[in-house]
């Protein structure tokens, strides 16, 4: 086992970057920044971070769905060895905060920079990742850029995608110049840790620094449509009625009370619409969104069913028809244990408060865990906010979650492999 | 007293003006016909309304709101004379059936046909009414040449109303040739009758022909916006939630279950919106409306107090905030019970099925009622279905309700006055 070397994270460097890239695409009037993937800010985007790339002397690859890949490579590499691999990515939502993202891969330049600062090559290679389209504004699926490299989808199919505006997401990576050689997955990480914006309220309430992420919830979300009959709201008695509105509104309840009683199920209606949407007229149809999630596999199908079996009784109480369909279902991510723990170790050498927890949000980590042990670390969101041009962390706390990741990054690099 | 004239209904002849009435505004394509208040196509109902009173000699007058009156006088009628008033409206929503407001206008002209084809004037003078803009498609409020007729509102401040296209109430008068000179109000009702179909489907489920209107519910209107937290639907946990859809949702449920346990109270949840209105982010607002009818004004005070108690306690627990605007406030209106009675009376005198019922819409009747004696009779609406293409009431059901009409008519005028 070689000594652990001393290495000094420049903080001022990581948050002059984090600033530099939320300048790009940055919108005055309304706030926030826009960088949808492989538009042209998203472009200047990833043309900004190869520069930063280039400076710190990495060997730089993209793939052939644009994941850019930045390796330091150990003094023994030759090109085939298992990196450690930190990553996220650059693209955004419209108007978003300047972090979700970009921290965790500005955070792994820094790690880079910290060896090349002390002048050593880690026993390993790192590598840090940016992976194309993870938000899925324009191109359905989000994640989709580690979902390919991590085999789920196939590049094809993804470069074939049509966006919203029609345009197909293969022509758009060689317009804006990013569409690679490399065959995603031909390199498969040794370990993978991402560092992300909590994006939720847990830590900032807890008063908390260090969220140590051992697991992702699963998700599940479903479109449900309810038909009844559009009567007059004034002469139509409340037992001759067939209130679609009613049911979407006594569903969206009683999924209240089921996360309520379960602890761990979270569950949201999202949207909701009612037509006519005419003051006194009994809605003739409602359609909703239910997102249901549990880090727990068989809490969250327990959820589904109860949600079914509800929704069938509804259905036959009110004289109504239901439909329901299936938009989304990912099972639970359980992340790697010993890099959770790794991470737990540093939070404590620092004496940062942490805590366990479970990532409610959809990482690029949750894909790489299919091919390489993976964890993640949180730090707090003020407010909970995301995606949205109040998103806000303290400087301290970006700094105190790299100084974590690089403590985690070369502890580990040092241990014997 | 004198005897009661030996009168004939026309059926056919009112049968075919209903059918030649709903022809005016049809619209092929969709089904059903349209004639928005002072638009175009309304101005040539109201053209062959005018044509038939022509065709039955009647005395015909506009008032300053163009509320159309032909009067049948009696042979004492120097002009003076508190006649019998029979009206509703002959303006539609969109896309309408050919009975609402229609039925109710030609079956009063068959009346005075009756009266007509037996050579006989009545012992009073008979008027029929169409009112201006009850739909109040176009313009607001609703149901308002019976409520200016009734002093509810100004002529000046009606013919000012501006329309949902920007036109001026009073102008479009003029232009369709309807801006009369008759003071609205000038003349009184001695009484004031109106038959009309249920829009409802009470009738239809207790097998029952006649409806006798005994009161008209009273109808609170109030718009309800709720402010919450647009946090992400997986990492915000439930206690940390202020969810405005959840809150609407509550509220809509709530609702339902006062509703049942009242009785008699209505309540309706028509238009629901959600912003932002997406799948994984709680609601930050719910907008949406509520309806709460009842026949008895105490029952609906406490109702609309239980739910400004519920919105209270909910705003407190879930952390939000909650705003009510009320858009309409109609007490219940009690109908004459002598002419409910005489109905009745004429039902049983037919042996048609009846029962004593309240409107759960509003009508002309309800404010006519303000400075007159009034009541309805109503005739079943297949399927409870009005203000679509597919309203609907059989023939002999429409002339059923047409010759107790005419009973009541003959026989309120017989009677010493």
């Amino acid at each position: 086992m070689s000594n652990v070397p001393d290495l000094h994270l420049n903080g001022a460097k990581l948050l002059e970057q984090i600033k530099a890239l939320g300048d790009i695409g940055v919108d005055l009037t309304h706030g926030g920044r826009t960088r949808i993937a492989l538009g042209d800010a998203e472009k200047t985007g990833r043309d900004q971070l190869v520069v930063w790339m280039r400076e710190l002397e990495l060997d730089i690859q993209v793939d052939r769905i644009g994941n850019i890949f930045g390796s330091l490579r150990s003094a023994n590499d030759t090109g085939h060895e298992q990196p450690f691999m930190m990553g996220s990515h650059i693209d955004t939502v419209t108007n978003a905060g300047a972090l979700d993202g970009c921290y965790g891969v500005l955070a792994g330049l820094a790690v880079q920079r910290a060896y090349r600062e002390a002048g050593i090559l880690p026993d390993r290679t790192i590598t840090v990742g940016a992976f194309t389209n993870e938000e899925g504004v324009r191109y359905q699926p989000d994640m989709m850029g580690s979902l390919v490299y991590a085999g789920g989808l196939s590049v094809q199919e993804a470069l074939d995608t049509l966006g919203t505006d029609g345009s197909r997401l293969g022509d758009e990576l060689i317009r804006i110049g990013y569409a690679g050689d490399l065959e995603p997955g031909a390199v498969i990480p040794h370990e993978y840790l991402e560092l992300h914006i909590e994006q939720g309220p847990i830590l900032e309430a807890e008063n908390t620094l260090i969220g140590v992420v051992e697991n992702l919830q699963g998700i599940s979300w479903q479109q449900v449509t309810v038909k009844g009959n559009a009567n007059h709201a004034g002469t139509t008695p409340t037992r001759l009625r067939h209130d679609a509105g009613y049911v979407a509104c006594a569903v969206t309840t009683e999924l209240r009370r089921l996360a309520k009683a379960s602890g761990t199920t979270l569950a949201t209606v999202g949207c909701m619409t009612f037509e006519p949407n005419v003051i006194n007229v009994i809605p003739r149809r409602a359609s909703f969104t239910v997102d249901l999630r549990d880090p727990d596999e068989g809490k969250l199908i327990k959820a589904e069913q109860h949600l079914a079996v509800f929704l069938a009784q509804l259905a036959e109480e009110e004289g109504v028809s239901i439909e329901t369909e299936q938009l989304v279902r990912f099972q639970p991510v359980t992340f790697d244990s010993s890099l959770a723990n790794a991470i737990e170790i540093s939070a404590q050498r620092f004496g940062f408060r942490h805590r366990r927890m479970t990532s409610g949000a959809g990482h690029d980590a949750q894909m790489i865990a299919r091919i390489a042990p993976a964890a993640m670390i949180f730090v707090p969101s003020r407010g909970g906010i995301s995606h949205n041009p109040r998103e806000h962390t303290d400087d301290d706390q970006l700094l105190a979650g790299a100084e974590v990741l690089l403590d985690v990054v070369k502890r580990r690099l040092t241990a014997p492999h």
